[in-house]
């Protein structure tokens, strides 16, 4: 898998999401984490494999809860899902390998509102009041990019977002 | 979108599938169609053409039929296919191609097994008894390849492989 087939299965697969929700534990009473991550078949882990090598960073793992449970059962097979959500990973590895190899059509539109709240989340810019509401401004768009349109097998990373 | 980026979109989006039903219309009383296909959402069109430019082949369609219908009451955005279904097209570009930029995980199995059956119907060796059983039992293969494991967002063209 060359750098360039890796980021046209994300166009195809892979997920820019973020959770973005009020939270009395942080200081300006919010929470925003965005993560990046594809989920394939478990038979399909070797790709997964591939993927991590390439970023350098994040967890594989199989997915057998929440609307996995019982999949047998719904004749499905296992699936497993690499996912990245440090931001000093995102940040360091994660959306520098998409700028050396870029994204393209909508993915991309999602990928640079995903880099620019990175970039501010990792640079501290929302631990004042008006940071707080540029991310939430842009895990807003991140989210409705995501939410909307959902095809009937499309990822529901989206959901995470609620504001 | 590089050669390679278009192979790792395949690995995510595209399928590669096959019809093959009775058919007393055929000489062997057997029909097998072959088909090479990527599904998007209507507003990543120009992810599909470029697609297109890179086979030489195939023609795009909005998805307005079938399970498609209605689909605005169930939230879904109109989506696209680019398809190519010509044997001669898939013979002289189509399987060329991933030959050159070659696919990975479990897709590079079914492009495996599908390059053999196109390659077997544009021969002409189909029109035996015995030719025919080989081609049947690609198109088995595939079929399988393509149903088993059916995940909640996969794609169904599996389901067109009836025996």
């Amino acid at each position: 898998m060359t750098p360039d087939n890796m980021a046209g299965l994300v166009v195809g697969e892979g997920c820019f999401y973020t959770e973005s929700r009020p939270d009395g534990k942080y200081r300006l009473g919010w929470r925003i984490r965005p993560g990046f991550c594809i989920e394939m078949r478990n038979d399909d882990r070797d790709v997964l494999e591939q993927v991590r090598e390439h970023m350098r960073c994040g967890s594989i793992y199989t997915l057998d809860f929440g609307r996995y449970r019982g999949y047998e059962s719904r004749g499905w097979k296992p699936h497993a899902k690499y996912r990245v959500s440090s931001i000093r990973d995102l940040h360091n590895e994660v959306v520098p390998f998409f700028r050396r190899h870029p994204l393209f059509g909508r993915k991309k539109e999602a990928f640079d509102v995903f880099a620019e709240l990175v970039e501010a989340l990792y640079g501290g810019k929302h631990r004042c009041p008006q940071g707080i509401d540029n991310a939430r401004h842009l895990a807003e768009l991140l989210g409705a990019h995501n939410a909307r349109g959902r095809s009937p097998r499309s990822p529901v990373e989206g959901r995470l977002f609620s504001n």
